[in-house]
């Protein structure tokens, strides 16, 4: 038996977030459904955010209102407030996606917001999600570094334990800068690992070094189970310059098969989904394997 | 003292042999000369072949007599016959890469020669080169497979048996599909580097399925210590389908250098002439690391 790696679709919001290009409503629709039928089993739909922040999640409550829920996929979106919380509730979210930066300085631009007063933010609203039963992922930005150097281990571990001890249901470190390499992923999730017990540690990594596989291979073999990927490669914040894509999902899942583990994805499915929406933006996406034909899949 | 990892600069053959833009002779020295002062010691600077079959390659014997040769720097070219080694030899050129594809059905297609056929021409070649006291590198191509399923683990470590016995200077081993996989790397590895001896092991990656770095990784904690890196991330071969660029210089020595290894290399200086090569060809190039301005290049 091969060991299972659970992988989560953020395509749909880290990855089309900052396209100005509008995607149609009923096209992201047939994308999560395509996802699904793929084998996804987690995925991030869209953001319950204010529309004139993000235009392009204008209509998250009609995206989750058409897609084909199946029973065994966790259908997951990103709120930044209360608002959001509601919104996402009332639009039949299970599964609720909360973060703060660890880099003070990245959140201010981003969340508008210090980090002290991120901390208690995310509190109130990890009690409000979990009022309405919702499951809660709770998850650090910048946990790799920022721009402005104000992010250390040590903070990163205790904002962890502070997530923790909220009861979050699982634990997102996210490399929004793409700054982490191989070593550092190491000796970070050999202090989180063990922090988080049974909570899952989920990583987000951004490829915008050229880094991306090579920290899920420091990861997966550092005993992290479950990954943010996105179909394509898409992906980036707007307050992080340079920022490049996620992992590509279909490349992730097309080395983690290679290396003998399980995640139940199909690679072609994924990456005709990552041809449908390079079609419709009108340009190459970051991802490699969607470029090669199926027969080209096979990494030997 | 941290690990001394060999970079061998291949863009300007790899990189360049399938450019239909012709780049002037001009840029290509200076190119070179600008890759030398960031660091880099080995660099194959053009290969001798007949214009006809590669005619970014036509201006050889002009790239060898413009270059600025430094004494710490080994120059190489790459040649196919008797004729490439005696036009290299003249062009004051000391070392010489030759090889052979693993894979009879690759081998047809790009050298027009099967492979046994290939085996005895690759032996009257090392003998010639080191006639005119050369340094010969001996290569494999597709070392890690081909689509025609014609490759296996065992005929590649016959083929360095084979190198190794005529007395080759260096042993390439080269993914020219970029089909390898991490798990794959350390295997071939494990195999080849005590075969290998003292004779320096080469491994020159492609990031067709983005798992270029993620074998980098592998294979330099596995005991390789000379990469062939392309800047920019440019390259592929003619008669493979889907290829993509080797793993870029400046992305690579980045990751080794947050990895607490050495190089020598310089990634801005590199990363700068991958901005020039970028706007020679009025298009951006498969490298992340030289979008990002000096002061994001930082990996934490």
């Amino acid at each position: 038996m091969s060991k299972m790696i659970h992988i989560v679709e953020v395509g749909l919001r880290d990855g089309l977030q900052r396209e100005t290009v509008p995607i149609p409503t009923a096209d992201k629709i047939r994308m999560i459904d395509r996802l699904t039928a793929a084998g996804i089993r987690q995925i991030q739909v869209t953001s319950f955010v204010h529309p004139k922040l993000v235009p392009q999640m204008a209509d998250a409550e009609a995206v989750c209102a058409g897609i084909q829920r199946r029973p065994d996929v966790r259908y997951s979106a990103l709120v930044l407030n209360a608002k959001g919380v509601e919104r996402a509730h009332a639009a039949g979210i299970t599964d609720i996606d909360l973060s703060i930066s660890a880099s003070d300085a990245h959140g201010r631009k981003n969340a508008n917001m210090g980090l002290q007063e991120a901390v208690a933010h995310f509190a109130e609203m990890v009690a409000l999600a979990r009022s309405y039963g919702m499951r809660v992922r709770g998850g650090i930005q910048c946990a790799f570094g920022y721009y402005v150097d104000d992010v250390t281990p040590d903070l990163v571990l205790e904002l962890a334990r502070q997530h923790l001890a909220l009861g979050v249901d699982s634990l997102a470190l996210a490399d929004s800068t793409g700054m982490a390499n191989p070593a550092q992923i190491r000796a970070m999730l050999a202090s989180v690992l063990p922090l988080a017990g049974d909570v899952p540690v989920v990583l987000h990594l951004h490829d915008t070094r050229g880094m991306g596989l090579a920290n899920v291979l420091a990861a997966v073999e550092a005993g992290c189970a479950t990954f943010d990927t996105a179909f394509g490669g898409m992906g980036g914040c707007n307050f992080i310059e340079g920022a490049a894509g996620n992992v590509p999902t279909e490349d992730t899942v097309n080395m983690l098969h290679a290396l003998g583990y399980t995640t139940g994805v199909d690679v072609e499915q994924v990456a005709q989904v990552s041809r449908m929406l390079a079609g419709l933006l009108g340009r190459p996406l970051p991802g490699k394997l969607y470029q090669l034909t199926e027969e080209r899949h096979n990494t030997g």
